[in-house]
């Protein structure tokens, strides 16, 4: 960790460039009716799920190929005007935000799967596809896609953001399973990087690198991820504790163990009442781990007998199984809805998420004070973890009307994160950085690192017209 | 793929540039004794595994600290002149050659193991520290580091080319499995990439785009990897096929199953004729698959009964076990020393090894074929593979004093890479570009994907000091 900053921005710096009328204009001509200026269209592509807001962008590109993307990249390097891919919204940190103006480009239509190699357990996509469109199609291949961030994503979204989920602590992130890219940069060319080889040492790993860049970079067009068969056996399991320390500490020595668990998530005791009353499932209010083992028969069966061992020691309760994949469903549904569910407990409100991530023999140093501190804070709030990974998320539940528990969110966030810092962790572990974390990412990887991305940024994109305003300044 | 261009270099370009006497002076005020510029030590430090030559660079700082790397890349950057960093010097395509001159920075005394982090299945080392020292070094915690090059190279090689192995097939490369980094830039700056936690979304992942840079952005000065607790059950056994195509059948079988193999290697017959005269193994002189299987003593079994099934199916003999520890050991060091018992099988000989890597089901097509054209060329050669990841490596056995082997030699390769890529392979899965394989690279990238490499370069190091020469053309 670096010398410590300024607290984080708490609302976005709009710094608007001009949209000249010609720019509209050649757009229109190209683009007929993929292209559109109303207001309703532009509103929707101006916002996400964080609760910063930003004047909406000056048109909307709905493109349908990577030509489409090309072309307009094109026209707005000519113009010198920002572009903001867009496909679902789920992001959280203001990444879709036009703070520099610009038009959005809209990559719904390229919501096809283009290529499924199910001998080589890859799968080649347009960037729209969500994951759960992406688990429908190959199903019938006996093949799956882990990567599951709480909203159905979509790929290219979760490539720009380096997205993980519940399933990481197993099968890793984003940055571990994409292969290969196609890009537009911001020249508007067509670049490709990787290959369907399992590995290389070919060269720069761009593909890592435009992974996470969150549009910053270029234009996420194509899209190759690696699949994985459908454990022959998948048990799933509640443990309630009488503690979160209870249950923090029996996920540590899973980890260190070397358990292969799939999932392992943390639900505090508010998120369980929340989760109840929105999906009606009548878990015991207490903290719990939901886990989920992946193998053959002998091997989950062996994986759930150490772990209810570990969790026995530290008071938890027996095991209730989720025997059947309904069940199964029902209870990951709910905890991808935890989400939700938190922001219906309280009407109108508004959340901020945090999304520290520490190494995992930190995970009850940084995550038990942190409980301390929101309890006393008085605010409503959700906690949720992908524990195995060390990383979880409070969710602030705010009145949007009430500047002060804004700031008492954000002085909550804070000490989170330099918290985290301090523990060698990091301020966003599948986020991202959008405009919420400038100064938190300062802090972490130090001015001289952030220095390096800089000068990336403006070699790659020297008129800064990708998603400008996120990350760093400039 | 792309539109394929001219043959790779055969000799690699030499474009010295000046070192001006008052570097050196500069250098030997500030290093005394660490700085040499003895011919024998320069020779020593200008060459590799490669069979490409160079004259040798025009002094060697041997770093004690990161602080003397940096000091040195400031000196060369004052003076505009080129730094190569050094290790053990078991690169294989030319990336250690001073092709314009400058000097070496040796970091083999910055060997030091920093902290090693058992609860959290992390070590932080110096550069120099090799697999074997570290693994060593780790022992006593239950933990180890998988990734194996064939040689005992150094972990901040392994970086710099993103290495791989035996392991890779369960564990992944480099790539996965370095955390964090801190290195110097080319304006002599230090600065830290990454962190401790197992994941993070904080901006670009300068990490990765570090790892298989070949030295060309910066110097790796430390370096955090993953460890993994020492399986409970390990066990290991050969199996003996009819011919290299039932060993490849086999192992496609075995990955799209989904067995987590740790390790399957193919060594074909000739092969197993040089190790068995090298080690004195009295293996059965056919094609043959050497793996090994981690797991519980349950998992283990039943990983290796699946595996036999389907080699019976293909033909393969019964499994011969390796049932101890020392066994193991002696077969596994055979197969790391099978590239030293094939340059001992022609006395005299250098060897090119081809490193081509393609999506599992396009290993059998990739590699029969070039079996055939290896065969017919009349050259010996070896033939390796990491066949599980899609990976082999044929090493032509050359006679360094007929240029026309080598003619031989580089047209079977070219034709090996050119089949790799039209099967959506790369050219390297883990050597590296180097000076061999620029060619290569952009065939394999596109014109676009490089012209990206080369503007990173340019703007992170406006000099072209760091290794130039190596990767690309500028």
């Amino acid at each position: 960790m670096n010398a410590p900053t300024a607290i984080a921005h708490l609302v976005p710096e709009i710094n608007l460039r001009p949209v000249p009328p010609a720019l509209i204009e050649a757009l229109q001509a190209r683009f007929g009716a993929q292209c559109s200026t109303a207001l309703v269209v532009r509103e929707q592509h101006g916002r996400d799920e964080s609760s910063f807001e930003a004047p909406p962008p000056a048109a909307v590109i709905f493109a349908e190929s990577t030509q489409d993307v090309a072309d307009a990249v094109q026209l707005a390097s000519q113009y010198e005007v920002p572009v903001i891919p867009f496909a679902v919204g789920s992001s959280l940190e203001g990444h879709l935000l036009a703070v520099q103006g610009g038009i959005s480009i809209d990559v719904n239509r390229m919501n096809r799967v283009l290529s499924v190699n199910a001998d080589d357990l890859t799968v080649t996509m347009q960037p729209g596809v969500t994951r759960k469109q992406l688990n429908e199609e190959v199903k019938s291949t006996g093949l799956f896609f882990p990567i599951d961030p709480g909203a159905d994503a979509s790929i290219g979204g979760m490539a720009a953001t380096r997205a993980s989920g519940t399933n990481a602590v197993r099968y890793g992130t984003m940055r571990e399973n994409v292969l290969a890219l196609e890009v537009v940069t911001a020249s508007g060319e067509v670049i490709r990087t990787g290959t369907r080889a399992k590995k290389s040492s070919a060269g720069y790993d761009l593909t890592r690198l435009l992974v996470g860049s969150e549009g910053t970079l270029g234009v996420i067009t194509e899209v190759t991820v690696k699949l994985y068969p459908l454990p022959e056996a998948i048990s799933a399991a509640i443990c309630s504790f009488p503690s979160i320390e209870a249950a923090v500490r029996t996920t540590i020595e899973v980890i260190q163990l070397g358990v292969p668990i799939a999932r392992v998530e943390l639900i505090d005791h508010h998120t369980v009442r929340m989760v109840n009353a929105h999906s009606k499932l009548g878990l015991r209010e207490e903290p719990m781990l939901l886990m989920e083992f992946h193998g053959s028969p002998a091997g989950v069966k062996e994986q759930a007998e150490t772990v209810q061992e570990i969790a026995s020691e530290h008071g938890g309760n027996a095991f209730e199984w989720a025997t059947t994949p309904e069940e199964r469903t029902r209870l990951w549904a709910a905890r991808h809805n935890a989400y939700f569910a938190a922001i219906q407990s309280r009407p109108g409100c508004r959340a901020i998420s945090t999304d520290t991530c520490v190494p995992i023999s930190r995970l009850a140093d940084c995550l038990l004070d942190s409980v301390v501190e929101a309890e006393a804070s008085g605010i409503p709030y959700f906690l949720v973890g992908h524990v195995g990974d060390g990383n979880f998320h409070f969710g602030y539940l705010l009145d949007p009307n009430d500047p002060q528990e804004r700031e008492v969110a954000e002085d909550l966030n804070h000490k989170l994160v330099m918290r985290a810092l301090s523990l060698e962790g990091t301020c966003t572990g599948e986020h991202g950085v959008g405009l919420h974390k400038m100064g938190f990412l300062v802090t972490e990887a130090g001015a001289g690192a952030v220095d390096m991305m800089r000068t990336i940024k403006r070699a790659l994109d020297p008129k800064n017209i990708m998603n400008p305003g996120k990350i760093f300044t400039l």
